[in-house]
């Protein structure tokens, strides 16, 4: 049986998800975002972003907390190992977005989830950043993404979760079809 | 003028960097990494990675800390803001390869540099995650880096830094042509 308290399901408060889509449907505008992140050098391989502010439906935001996270290379690859490698991150960004739209699918589909867990593994071969075999790629070769999903719906049910996240997830579209990247440079 | 303690500039072990491009030249097999990242759901679109081993130069690595990060969306998007966007990460982790690449290159260029900071802004019109185009897409539509080197070389020099790390970047490949991703689920 599904329990839902005021809306929420899975966390999820329903009511409000719907009522956002219908806003942004009425207004499409609202759907403009711009997420950013500044980066400062610290030494080495070893960098720290910030994550605070953004633009969306229609005006200046900021998070609740300024999110920082330190960046590095492992000692084995020259770094210092005071954070995760930049490659990381990105396994990271592809599981937390998958999890949470599937999270938001299972809520409107009346599914209730009692655990999802995945692991998330890219394979790079470093001839490629080495610049030691110019038919090796610089970044993942592949990357697989396995999970586990335990919910109140058959395994059919909670398949078509995935394959739905998978369908509407903004990381996953980015890793695998690329976004273009410009970079200007101020320099003195 | 350019000091240089024990091989050491800009933080990068210069002679170690060289020892270990030639240790990889000479055994390609080294190079071959597979990098992890373990996510679980907690609610609503707030879940947890963490990341710790990979593996590396022939054989199972851990980095010297678990690191552990909070992806959630922000409150204006049906979230809990518990943590940056999943779409937040890949700008930080693009600014991360990016800087630390650029100090790498400068190290090996006997460059030393003072300064080096970044944002990075991606554009998302959020009408493709939300199922109500299906003319937009639902990642990134462009990103944008901006940086700011300062540094004991003439502003092309520091330019040409950014522009060499941007060559040998694997997130900057990764976001820019794309990886091929599997997932598969365990349901039950």
């Amino acid at each position: 049986m599904t329990t839902i308290e005021n809306g929420v399901r899975n966390g999820v408060d329903t009511a409000t998800l719907f009522a956002t889509i219908d806003a942004v449907k009425a207004a499409p505008a609202a759907a403009q975002f711009q997420f950013r992140a500044s980066n400062r050098w610290i030494s080495g391989t070893h960098s720290q972003s910030t994550i605070h502010g953004y633009f969306g439906v229609g005006e200046e935001r900021t998070h609740d907390h300024v999110f920082a996270y330190d960046v590095d290379h492992p000692t084995v690859l020259v770094g210092s190992d005071l954070g995760p490698a930049p490659v990381e991150y990105l396994l990271h960004a592809l599981a937390g977005c998958l999890t949470a739209g599937l999270a938001n699918i299972a809520a409107a589909r009346g599914i209730e989830l009692t655990e999802v867990t995945s692991t998330v593994e890219g394979d790079i071969d470093l001839n490629g950043i080495l610049g030691l075999d110019p038919e090796v790629r610089n970044g993942y070769q592949a990357i697989r993404v396995s999970f586990d999903v335990k919910g109140d719906a058959s395994a059919e049910e909670l398949l078509k979760l995935v394959e739905q996240s998978r369908k509407r997830s903004a990381v996953f579209d980015v890793l695998t079809n690329g976004v273009p990247v410009s970079i200007e440079v101020n320099a003195a």
